[in-house]
């Protein structure tokens, strides 16, 4: 049942957030490559560090923590052999077909950005760019198959920032 | 990575999502209760053996069972205490802007059946009806911040699926 | 083509889709009031001012009044016979099935402030509360199919806004 | 007013949609093409014919076919020039952050195909496929703000629906 004194829980989230994307080895600039590389062509006078800005802004949001720590316990419990099946399959094997990682990266993270943002995502989460690369290829058996469009959509959503402000 | 080859387990998954269901005092005719609740009005001569025909169809869809499996799961772990921190609280307590529940029912679950869909997922999920205001105000312990969600999205997928048939 | 140094008309989407809203007797007051009533139940020490506020700035919101200006054309031409066939009977007739007006509104204006705001609109969407209700009953050959889904969204969205300052 | 006895014209909107689609030179094998360039890769016994069916499956689908619609028929005023401003400025210089024709495509057509058509789609609508290339730089003074997106939309949508099927 639902506790209306419950206060949000924002900085822990954040944290949550931030130090495991640090041990996947993917820092806020990362994530701002991504960002600059797709904005660039557009925005020619654009600066890495407003981009930095945006990214930063954007991982502060609650909606898109709330996302982000459901896919990266997902991952997780995968990773540790602790899901039921079938779904510990499905999301071990990073089926295709799933659709659940591109929905809280699309739905929960980038479409609160409008729908450039979407567009954005969908690029990137063909065309893997930089650390979407090196996430997607990892064969050290952990299990990636939330991070990898968590951080797409990440990026996503700054990019559309961006331009919003630009425009 | 993603596996190539994964045959995508479509029958476990319904088992799954059913079986939980049943466990928890829910099954495919106290959902087909809510859609026919909420389509008699619009369709004088629908009968309950239609509305429960397409309750059926839509706990067969893929990205139906894919979602619901998700929310089922974290439900699950909440249950049992076994999430991180800030998630744990979060979803146990069923914060009204936590936001990923409603995320998986509207977005991964009545989305797919258009926008009808997502706005009787709307007044269903204020206006707890049957079934859902049972599970909205259990107390025994037991978390079901994502089941209510699920089950008010299949309930509004199964009326735009019967709205459609009939316009 | 896309001609990358158009400056967006912000300014006057605005002043368009208000002085619209208020040749249809619809001021951002009529608004506030549908969110207040929503919201209120809440946060019992809501004030009309702070919704008053919330509501101003979602109708500021680029993507807000993009929506908003292209359903209102579409209402417009409709009212004016001047759309083409079948597309000029299914918004006259403001079929329960169409659909884009619910799009507009939900995924173009709720949407982008999260999950709760979609959940929101479902709710009025079908309890016209308001000024809603009267746009939904007008006779007087007026056609109202995208305006009354995009006032709701408005209420959706700014509820939505105020539920997460006050977590 | 919503009429009740309103039968909905399926048949006169596909013909609207496919009619407008030929006087801009897209046939569904156009769109075909594109849906089987970005799947062949994944499917290795993928024929063409399957592709074709699916596309045309799509092209029958009431939601795709209001959407797609509403976004020609905007892009019809604009090219005529009988849009109120600011919202005919917009839509001739096809500028990159107004984000409905990228709503209805996204939303309404490649959304109800899932979450893999989402993604489908941000990628076809970025890099430019085929007949979308030749749409997005006409210079004979039409306007195709919509039409590139509806395009992307119905091909990434067969694209998605052939992925489930072989699955
Ligand atoms: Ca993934
Ligand atoms: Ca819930
Ligand atoms: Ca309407
Ligand atoms: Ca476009």
């Amino acid at each position: 049942m639902n506790d209306p004194k419950f206060k949000f829980p924002d900085k822990a989230s954040y944290k949550f957030v931030t130090d495991y994307f640090s041990s996947k080895g993917v820092e806020a600039d990362d994530i701002a490559s991504i960002t600059y590389n797709i904005q660039r062509s557009y925005i020619p006078d654009l600066t890495l560090e407003e981009v930095q800005k945006a990214v930063i802004d954007v991982l502060h949001k609650r909606e898109v923590l709330n996302n982000a720590m459901v896919g990266i316990v997902l991952d997780q419990f995968a990773a540790d052999h602790q899901l039921p099946e079938p779904l510990q399959s499905i999301i071990e094997k990073d089926s295709g077909v799933f659709g659940v990682d591109e929905l809280l990266a699309e739905g929960g993270i980038s479409g609160i950005y409008g729908k450039i943002a979407t567009t954005n995502f969908g690029y990137l989460d063909k065309e893997k760019h930089g650390i979407l690369k090196k996430l997607d290829t990892t064969t050290d058996g952990s299990v990636n198959t939330f991070l990898d469009d968590i951080i797409a959509a990440v990026a996503a959503a700054a990019g559309a920032k961006i331009a919003h402000a630009h425009a």
